[in-house]
């Protein structure tokens, strides 16, 4: 790190985030959902199986940046309405990525957390205006971003007054392919040393492979990080993206339970 | 390349953008200027130095993309009504970088091409909004982007209705620590082959290193790109951006001397 | 991975590697000692410290591919010897590297397992040579290699022969400047569902910082790696290579209890 | 570059290597040839075809690094033979590549100049051999390797006694997959300005499509460099290693041409 002085490297207390009744930064903090709100039906259920599985927040996109134009680019407004639905179904949290400027207001509405992805954590303007709101910012980093800029990111949200950021590695990208991205594991350690701030993984991103989303997420437990956010959805087979690295419910459960035991471990033998 | 129908990829005829009294994708464009609008005087001073040397177009930023919040971030408005003095004074068209979809119709009054920065390259909402302008768009190459994301972002820009875009390779991230980034050369050829739009290359962000910008320039004359864009500033010692990376008018001047006969040579030995 | 029938993918039982006393790919094998012998003092007493800690073998190196033609290039037969001398001591088997083939005859007669580097994956004429002996190879994966092509490297290995190669993650090249190079946790998993040949991962030349060796320990044994190789020096300030990534005796036991109870809980809960 | 004092920077004069009538560093040298020697009419035929075009020497392999120990590893002292024999009947000089340190005082009965490939860059075992030696040496840039550790690389040689080392650059790993490797083009005014050694470009292994060849030996020629290496093939369908990126005798020879002329054109313009 540069010789500067970030409020998110102060020597602060961990920052603990609230989001409704939960919290994350504070014990480990699952959020899972679809990559894309499809339909309302799809997103109840999938809303209905993360929360009985035990699940702390859902996940889904409205808006959603996509390599080409002509791929699907998300239900926007109608998709916003429908996470309201689930989160009043099931009482989850819901992390939703804004993309434009122009939406930060009125997404607030509908969000609990708002996500800021990977391909626009350098998007400066997005970030000062997110610094605006009151809402917790899910930062995801960039794929081809260092540590000590993705801070600086971090920086540009608490530099606007907003001091809940939370820092999201999905995998950087490299010359491996077997994999989507390479998950930076070390990026938890590293900065639970230089940053208050709480940081989790996607796992489901960086691996881009349902068989490695389990023992990812357990060594995610094991590094300190403070939570997951991974891709669940009713149907796998059927969801229009990512499907390839997507649980279903029952895989979601089963991993659930692995990580909850793992962390109580954790915590007890610190 | 996957087996996608794109515009760019279409076995259409080389795509010309014409700008102002000149054109880029026939002949040998050159772009240069400072990273930053300072001030009046620097920026028309160096507008003149690079007028004078032979620059077909200039170059300078308003809006600065900084990878630190407490960085100079540009004088917006301020900014660009230099820019538009500068070009009364010279001549010369401007290009000049938009960062956030809610400035490109303002924007649009003073710049003659719109520029997508690398850090922007997969803000969707920032393609589509100038993909409805009627400007020139440079887009520049994302650090970290392979050729097929940057050509569905192009097409991004093309299916808003927009089909001038201009294509920029500023450099990757890799490894080397040497140069700021890996100028990716072979990507002039493979862009040529692959699509009509027409493809620039700078060589300042991708070197990092003064010295390394010339031979860099001759390289992409003889790999055949359609020009490059340069930083230039009156006084680089005082540059508030760039300063290892940007030419004074005399080194300038004498690049773009062997920049013209080279590109002369190697049109007259097709 | 392409269409190619290797041994290493072939659907046998899982290698186990015995290795004196020791196995490696049934429990958790920690390997611990110091970057290079430097003399029989320090050798001995890390040994000694490491055994005492609970390590189940042992590493040093006798030769040293070193960046610089100018650094310490390792003792050569007289480390070998002080090895021999440390197992004498402690039980502990000896992991030791080989770097050329013309070395790997008497080499064999010091250690108890081969490593090839990193640097050394692809030295094809050096793993035709380890492929010949009746030792364990312990291959490490090369700091650009997929995971593929290391795993073509292991088949020249067993091609040769020698069916105990234990494949060891420690650390890929990446952009990333934070930590030495970046430790795709990824890839034990993945190696888990394509081979079975025995993981392990080095956390020390991975993070290249003493702070994160713990964490990615644990991370490790959480992923289901079959053990770490980790640097430990009995006075880490004064060891002549790595000492920014190497554990006192130590920091090492308090690492060796967290592994062990982790470990033992992992098992358990499968 | 870190403070250090090696021969390859010292402030000497530009080295020339002598081979043969030939030399590399002073003017424009182009060696050509198959990727691997592969019976005595493939090899001749190739050598009159790239000696009547007008290359400067021959390449062709005997020893062969191949990912996959089921791959063909070259026909070893048969096909130094044969190589003798082209030189023979062309008067080309004969680079060849060197894999086993056993091997190098044989191989130099057959050799004009060894080649150490990109795998084996830091092979220091491999190097250190090849520096006693009186053969030039072509010393290729690992995949992964920065420009610092090339020279330490190169330093191992100088440092054994032997003067003669010709840099190659050919390509680098990134994340890109449309062209097999990045060329790092800017290595070479990098290099001009860091050392006295002459630096050529195998464009190549750098781009793996032979559309893509003479855009970038253009291009090296326009950045300064001393010389290319390219992989010609009397029938490159029928070729067994590396036939998408290899040229016929025509195409290799429309390419010489233009080579020429704008290495006399560049040098007439200094």
């Amino acid at each position: 790190m540069k010789n500067i002085k970030l409020t998110a490297l102060k020597d602060n207390e961990k920052t603990v985030v609230y989001v409704g009744d939960t919290t994350i930064g504070d014990g480990f903090c699952v959020i899972a959902g679809p990559c894309s709100v499809e339909n309302e039906k799809q997103t109840i259920e999938t809303a209905r199986a993360v929360k009985e599985a035990g699940a702390d927040m859902m996940r889904g996109g409205a808006f959603k940046p996509r390599t080409s134009p002509y791929a699907f680019q998300g239900l926007g407004l109608k998709g916003l309405k429908i996470l309201k639905k689930a989160r009043e179904e099931t009482g989850l949290p819901i992390v939703t990525e804004v993309i434009d400027t122009r939406d930060v207001p009125w997404v607030c509405e509908y969000a609990d957390v708002l996500q800021i992805g990977a391909r626009n954590m350098q998007n400066f303007s997005l970030l000062k205006e997110v610094g605006k709101t009151r809402k917790p910012i899910l930062l995801k980093r960039g794929m081809n971003s260092t540590i000590e800029e993705w801070l600086n990111c971090a920086e540009y949200i608490l530099d606007g007054g907003n001091p809940d950021v939370i820092l999201c590695e999905r995998g950087i990208r490299t010359f491996e392919t077997y994999t989507r991205n390479t998950l930076d594991i070390s990026a938890v350690p590293a900065l639970k040393e230089l940053t208050h701030l709480p940081v989790i993984i996607d796992p489901s991103h960086a691996a881009g492979r349902r068989s490695l989303i389990q023992a990812l997420s357990l060594a995610a437990v094991a590094a300190g990080a403070a939570g997951v956010i991974v891709e669940v959805h009713v149907d796998p087979a059927e969801a229009i993206c990512d499907k390839e690295q997507t649980l279903s419910p029952g895989q979601f459960s089963i991993m659930m339970k692995k990580i909850r035991v793992l962390h109580e471990f954790m915590a007890d033998s610190e």
